[in-house]
């Protein structure tokens, strides 16, 4: 049975050089970091290294900090809880924290909770491109008021890349903090704290070829972050928890080759994207969501009238081909996607959406079959369907 | 260089099996579990049965809930949070949280900042043996007060084990939730659910050999919690973030091992570590802290007088015998111990204390090398000391 997987905006393959990597931390240097013995020791100069990836991955300074933790969900609950904790309900000065109606679900629904709680948040809309420019941002923010601002890189389902650079810049001058829930860039284009003046930045191994379970949290010298595990003393006392070691070193690994086949995602995955994208709009009655100069070089979200995108996805599925009806996070569930309703897409064109995407081991050869193996299923749901 | 481990209560070795095991969840079935493909199905079934291990591990029933989380720091976490935000804070009829003074930090300094956050808490003393007894806590459990009582199963220090079943049948009759930190408990002794009236039990893969970064909370049926990390609606709602496959099927399987080892554990691991303890104790002036009876069969907390735990830790690292001197969590600072302290033992003991913990892999070869050269560096130590 064939096996294409264009679902790499929902998880990643580990790459096998990290998977082995990793391997050997689990079997062999199995030491607690923290403990005063070889076992301990030996693995603290490999996490150093992996800390170094990570800092370099991202264009970190030295004096800003990265906490490495269990996933980009903990990464973005964090930040958000503790300006709602820790700057909102203690010091009570400023209330407001503007984040967008498009924003993945751990920004989204943990925006939602302490809207709950008592918090006042702004959901800023998004233009035509489906995107939030500096002059949307700009009609909602009062600095006074404004205790954070947080607004992803890149969004999970369409690819579309914010303006994150005009956005943080904006927000600096304004004197307010501001994070972006980097997931979906690492990898994809560049992420360069030493370009964009972003304050805190989530990311997530598994979405650039790294392992599930472990993420990270960057946070510009100068910027305060509390502990939303408490406990042991791991991470400077920001982030209790035995170290995931084999995470940690993994997780440093796969940035760096993330970062090395950065200019492979601009000519060759963009390219196959590029292919996959015209082999599609070349079927009738498609439409491509958000401009492709405006997504990541890997992501295609697009609508085949008349088909349900779960019955398309099963179709593909048959042939072998692993896409995606939206965000993994919540197709479970049948509740109408908040981000292609923010982007005011017509229900009929969302419920006929798939999101392909590719990465740096997808081939030529798997989307030729690709292109080929879905003329065939829309051309069959089609026949059969009642609304087309 | 012999390397022989004993500070398994820090972290274990992942089991080769195991190990072997994840390894194909991350390079071939790598698909999001919440994926409608046949990646995302095909880690459908191997979690299944992960979740049956871990359900059968702690004898749990099948209306009972298991969360897969990131380490026991995010289930204790999750655990007394929930009871101090949605419990004491919303509802405000309870104010009380009782645990003792011998916790894990994951749960002591949790406490602590809920404390600095307005609640009350209980830092149970505990008797001359170390333990909590339920005469202790009836002295300060007043039911109408008593929002959850939070008492951990086996101390990770002394290896003492605490009368779980009593303490957790108390709290029962008194109505009021029971939680335990069954971390070091889970692989050294029986942990049936079925049999001990815990309501909540928080449990941590890597301390049975299983990997680092992935853990579990159990909720008895009819008990509430609320999700500590809001997003996506992996786990029912109860635990967002993507879940780590490799870790979760990692850790049923390492569960399962540690349930097959269990006999193991009562009879050669508890033999060799009374060959241990009985060839430390051989050496003049040492205090072995808990009777052996009332400690897991693994553990030894041991005082040598006049040598600093540190300086023999060293000493014995030399000869590649990896000890430590207490709670991996904190060795890296310089406080007090505060589980010592609670015992009321003499800092000068406390400051020369040792732990040794060993596992299922531990060999008698190993146990007969490590009495030898703790002989030697004991010796060695005692002569260059001026407090002997």
């Amino acid at each position: 049975m064939k096996r294409v997987y264009l679902d790499n905006n929902a998880t990643t393959m580990v790459d096998p050089h990290v998977s082995s990597l990793m391997n050997e931390f689990e079997t062999s240097k199995y030491g607690n970091p923290n403990s005063l013995h070889t076992f301990g020791m030996e693995v603290r100069r490999p996490m150093e290294k992996a800390l170094d990836q990570l800092y370099q991955g991202i264009g970190a300074s030295e004096e800003d900090n990265i906490i490495v933790n269990g996933c980009a969900t903990e990464g973005n609950n964090t930040v958000l809880k503790h300006y709602f904790f820790e700057e909102i309900l203690k010091k009570g000065k400023k209330k407001k924290i503007i984040t967008t109606s498009v924003e993945h679900p751990s920004v989204y629904n943990t925006a939602k909770y302490m809207e709950k709680m008592g918090a006042d948040i702004v959901f800023l809309p998004v233009n035509t491109d489906g995107i939030v420019t500096p002059e949307i941002l700009a009609e909602y923010l009062n600095p006074d008021e404004t205790a954070l601002v947080s607004i992803m890189w890149a969004n999970n389902e369409t690819g579309l890349l914010f303006p994150v650079k005009e956005l943080a810049e904006y927000c600096r001058a304004s004197g307010v903090p501001f994070h972006t829930d980097a997931v979906q860039a690492i990898g994809k284009v560049s992420v360069n704290m030493d370009q964009i003046p972003v304050d805190y930045l989530t990311f997530s191994a598994h979405k650039f070829h790294g392992p599930k379970g472990v993420g990270g949290l960057y946070i510009r010298k100068g910027h305060a972050i509390s502990p939303l595990l408490h406990g042991g003393e791991q991470m400077g006392n920001l982030r209790a928890g035995t170290v995931n070691v084999p995470g940690f070193i993994g997780m440093g690994s796969a940035m760096e080759l993330a970062v090395e086949y950065l200019e492979q995602e601009r000519t060759k995955v963009r390219s196959l994207r590029d292919k996959l994208e015209d082999g599609i709009a070349a079927l009738p009655d498609i439409t491509i969501m958000g401009k492709r100069e405006l997504r990541t070089p890997n992501t295609i979200l697009a609508s085949f009238k008349g088909i349900e995108g779960e019955a398309l996805a099963w179709e593909l599925n048959k042939y072998g081909v692993a896409v995606s009806t939206g965000s993994a996070c919540a197709s479970e569930s049948l509740e109408t996607d908040h981000t292609l309703t923010a982007m005011k897409i017509d229900p009929s064109l969302s419920h006929t959406a798939l999101r392909f995407s590719l990465s740096r081991f997808t081939t030529e050869e798997e989307i030729a079959y690709t292109i080929e193996v879905l003329g065939k299923a829309v051309e069959r749901l089609r026949q059969i369907s009642i609304d087309y």
